[in-house]
């Protein structure tokens, strides 16, 4: 299994998917075929988001085809070498992947050596749940369930800051609440311009900041530095 | 019908709920008796905090028993005067009441004229669904689906901004993207410090701040100032 999982797509003074480009291209290595899953996209066109990664990923000849536009989406999935799931909103990206039953379709898939590559929700899908979110319920998803590609949680634009006089919960608060209803779960708090690598049964962090861990029995969230793994068991 | 639905509990400054005080005085006119529903407190034991309620209210003389302490929730419900339901995760909230039957029984002892005062979470949970909640989904709430009591949605602590250099969703892109998928729903971005107070069909805008009226026919969320009333159909 090969997943790269980004936090997120643009980083501040970047252009979209720049800080992508090199652990992309890196995983690729001259592979041009990819899927493009536009689901998370709600108000985005989903020709226009297609565009939009194709462009970005343009300096790495990658063909980028949009899975929306494909006859038959399960077959392309079945026979996909790269699938790429952009970032938006969870809950549309989990309710458009299970009406047309991709989700079991990408899990056999990734399985099989195709490899993974998402940002935001699109990282998001490849946890075992859709539970560390920060977007709206906007539509039912069918079930909280993902793909369950790894064994823990991203929890992607992570941060614990709120804006400035601001009451409501702060990142931390909302972690720790997921672990008390959900003490079995480990959450990688991911901030923005880092990601993880994902192959030989070990995520591994890369970017330029350290990532919080969160389980249960950490009564402070731990400090991931980048180089660090979790093993997938 | 009476309601109070208010943004948040604390507000900077000031006491747990003290900024409720005077509306929730002026409402319950003297009576006392009180259901607390702590369900949306994910962490903190719903025995303090019926207790930390029970403690703000006393400038009222209210006196305020919580829901799981009593023998028959829904028989507790049903003879009630006023039912009072907590903020925290929106989620565990509506899981709780559900998994208990509530939801319903709610409905109809308010539609009777149970007096209801909800916060945060115990506002949303008055709306139609969950929709429009800024929680994390930490459970599945067997349906987005909430007490309907009012016929629009309100985001709680609404606010437009983002700490520092974040590229997360601004809350407009959020309520933007709902709207986009739930054409048919309005939105009052209700800002900390400010309530609603529904009575003789109507809800009206109360406290400090202007609040935001999101509807898809709407190029630019709508302001609506203090005493601001919209018409339950």
């Amino acid at each position: 299994m090969q997943l790269l999982l980004l936090s997120n797509s643009t980083c501040p003074g970047k252009s979209y998917l720049e800080h992508a480009i090199a652990p992309i291209g890196e995983l690729l290595r001259g592979r041009r075929q990819a899927l493009f899953v536009p689901f998370a996209g709600v108000i985005v066109d989903w020709d226009a988001y297609t565009d939009k990664v194709r462009q970005a990923l343009t300096p790495l000849g990658v063909d980028v085809m949009g899975i929306h536009r494909t006859a038959d989406a399960g077959a392309a999935i079945a026979t996909a070498e790269i699938i790429i799931v952009g970032g938006g909103n969870t809950f549309h990206l989990v309710k458009h992947c299970r009406d047309r039953g991709l989700l079991r379709a990408i899990h056999r898939r990734v399985q099989e050596g195709a490899t993974y590559i998402g940002w935001s929700a699109g990282a998001n899908l490849a946890c075992p749940t859709l539970c560390t979110t920060n977007d709206m319920p906007i539509v039912e998803p069918g079930g909280f369930d993902a793909l369950g590609l790894i064994n823990f949680q991203i929890n992607p634009h992570y941060t614990n800051q709120l804006p400035a006089g601001h009451q409501g919960e702060t990142r931390q608060q909302r972690l720790d609440e997921l672990l008390r209803a959900r003490p079995e779960m480990t959450v990688v708090g991911l901030p923005e311009g880092d990601w993880l690598t994902v192959a030989d049964g070990a995520a591994t962090l890369a970017g330029p900041y350290d990532a919080a861990l969160y389980r249960a029995d950490l009564a402070e969230p731990g400090v991931l530095t980048p180089g660090s793994t979790i093993t997938l068991k």
